[in-house]
């Protein structure tokens, strides 16, 4: 099948999907956990097929290590289709409702997109994730999965399908498309599509942005700081700056740039870096950092506004707040930057002036995250500036739609002269 | 100055602007109405040399009528700055508040999106309304009116600018560009510019969209419909299509195809399309239609497509709901569509399954408009399926950002063994 007729088919499904009652979807989401457990051998034959022919490809084995299921993982896998049964369903409230005139009611309701785009790298677990929660919301969904999982992808959303046909979701709601080429004719039917989500690399996700009229949801790059303020705590800045470093360091919401300020760099810089050291972080300093602490490479231009994803961090002195705040909104990505200082007035006024999705102070900015955020489900986290920002759960896949209740109502009623008042009383408004 | 610069500069004022408090805002807004006030006859003699340049360019009377200012609409200027200074600051409100664990807190609050282009044709009271908007949401702007309006236009940057700064906004929060060169210079910075907000024809925006990868709020198309359905109370559904079509012909929200439930349009459609041959509706109809009632233009394919913002309109009867549904989700352009019933089940299917920013139930679709619904100032009527959808008020010139505020908590204690539990307890949530 071509991908417009998919896209078709998404769309379709799509418009019945939306009007589909929680209980429903939630019983289907249930049966899709139940389908899962049941074929575990089949899928777990599909996996070890991929990892067969990856292994012989000769790709590296971190990829192999993140492409390959087990029992755990497939309990795991079932677990998330069950909590997202679990979670609100986004569509369906009132958001807010305005008496125009007497029996002329307006409702803002929320609704679901329409189809989602859903791009993905080497993790078949992600077809599980993503397919509950654009079900949940009452989305259609079109995945492309990592082509070195194409097996365990092919039988997972064939899985996933079934189940949810057979417990009431229209066909055509979960649907999978599987090169490249697939993905750039996808990228370009903005009239069936209506949000892309990508998980992946920086450049990757890049790609897609610049490929495609479509929204997309996501970020292409987390180049996340630590500002040391002048009147920050030495051991919660010390416990921060590693945690938000060497917690996790190939993740988008480490740290890529300490920033310290001059009137605490000579005592902070020495601990802090032999810290770094000794979990063998490679340090990249300016002119003053490297005169605080022997031994240290220079950093570059280049050196600002990179994404490391690994042990290597930039460090910067600077002369005070505002030269901190103007460093991250300029070589920032708007993704998580954070502040540590037991002074009030600084850190609001860091919160408030630096241009990210998140901003924190006195935390590790690797809680940027939809679990840890309590959303149950994440997304994705977008550095976007509409629509949906940080960390992404449900509410990102709905939008809503106003529906006008009338008795008959003319517009030209209320034009010209005598014309009638609107009354515009406010029933609700949640936003 | 080059269109670059341009947009660092606004980049640059609306990381300040975004922080400024309501008071000062809204200072700036009345302090521009009085500007605009004392400048009337420098306006008014701008406004003439654009009016006959634009005579002597052969341009045509409607657009001059449309470009013209005179006293009155000054003063509906000013009231108009004065009026959004009235209306609520869509930035710095708290939307949730969860307790992560102890002493960990997070706030999602409203903010700027940061610079907005607008894009506007030759009515210059656009520049004011729209810098209105965009400063009350802390929101830059970089504006592109009309050329026959340049005059005009200039002047009143000139005057919304001077007022603005001279109390408290940042230099380069409204700037103005001429050319088209300039926007298609402007529609390729999306390292600056977050979003784009085009008003005019349908063609405009369309050019606008599809030569841009910053987003775009707006719509390129109204065809709009109406559904008489099988229970429709005849009188009820006479007003309605006659407001819908003849109302205001040539705006975005009236009706430009009419559905009749076969079972009903033998009574209806002789009584309504008289109606119609009186106000000078030129009507082009499917078979059924031509064969109840005589002398009616056969309508072709294109027809169910068409926006034709004039005394058109096609009509079909159709066999029931569903093809009603089906006709307007295919031809449709989701903006605004009406049932006019007396059975609540229909009306309520046909508000979930049209795929429309506006759904009415025995109202016209002359009503889907920011005014009539309430909102104080309209920034535009959106068919976009992300961010803000229907009529936008200033709630579409807002996103928000995370703020977590800790006591030095680290990542590592949540994870693996002895993790520490997240409470996720929700003080606060709007949405």
């Amino acid at each position: 099948m071509n991908i417009l007729k998919q896209a078709q088919r998404a769309k379709e499904a799509s418009l019945k999907l939306a009007v589909l009652n929680t209980k429903t979807k939630n019983t289907a989401l249930i049966a899709i956990a139940k389908a899962l457990k049941r074929n575990s051998n089949a899928i777990l034959q599909a996996n070890k097929k991929d990892a067969e022919e990856t292994k012989k490809s000769g790709l590296n084995d971190a990829l192999i290590k993140r492409l390959m299921l087990d029992r755990h993982k497939i309990s795991e896998m079932t677990e998330e289709a069950r909590s997202v049964a679990r979670l609100e369903d986004p569509a369906g409230r009132v958001l807010s409702q305005v008496e125009l005139d007497k029996g002329l009611m307006l409702y803002q309701v929320a609704c679901p997109i329409g189809v989602i785009g859903a791009i993905f790298e080497s993790r078949p677990d992600a077809v599980v994730q993503i397919s509950a929660l654009c079900l949940k919301s009452g989305n259609s969904v079109i995945l492309k999965g990592g082509s070195e999982a194409k097996n365990s992808n092919r039988i997972l959303v064939e899985i996933i399908s079934k189940a949810a046909e057979k417990n009431g979701i229209p066909k055509g709601a979960v649907q999978l498309i599987e090169t490249r080429e697939e993905v750039a004719e996808m990228l370009k039917l903005s009239d069936y599509i209506s949000l892309i989500v990508p998980r992946g690399s920086g450049s990757f996700v890049k790609y897609v942005q610049e490929h495609t009229k479509i929204p997309v949801l996501g970020h292409s790059e987390g180049i996340c700081h630590v500002y040391v303020d002048k009147y920050a705590d030495m051991k919660k800045a010390l416990d921060i700056c590693f945690d938000a470093k060497c917690q996790y360091p190939a993740v988008c919401n480490a740290m890529e740039t300490m920033l310290v300020h001059k009137d605490i760099a000579k005592r902070f810089l020495p601990l802090m870096i032999k810290k770094f050291r000794q979990a063998e972080v490679e340090i990249r300093g300016d002119e003053k950092t490297r005169k605080i602490v022997k031994g240290i490479k220079k950093a570059a231009e280049k050196d600002w506004k990179t994404e490391y994803n690994g042990l290597i961090l930039s460090v910067k002195v600077v002369n005070d707040l505002n030269e901190a705040i103007n460093h991250i909104n300029r070589y920032g990505s708007r993704h998580t930057d954070a502040i540590a200082t037991e002074n009030m007035k600084n850190a609001e006024e860091f919160m408030d002036k630096v241009d990210s999705a998140s901003v924190m102070w006195n935390a590790s900015t690797r809680f940027a995250d939809g679990f840890r955020y309590g959303k149950g489900a994440e997304v994705g986290i977008s550095t976007a500036k509409i629509h949906a920002r940080g960390p992404v759960g449900l509410e990102g896949l709905v939008i809503y739609k106003y529906k006008l209740v009338g008795k008959g109502q003319v517009v030209k009623d209320y034009i010209g002269r005598n014309a009638r008042k609107f009354r515009h009383r406010i029933i609700k408004k949640l936003l």
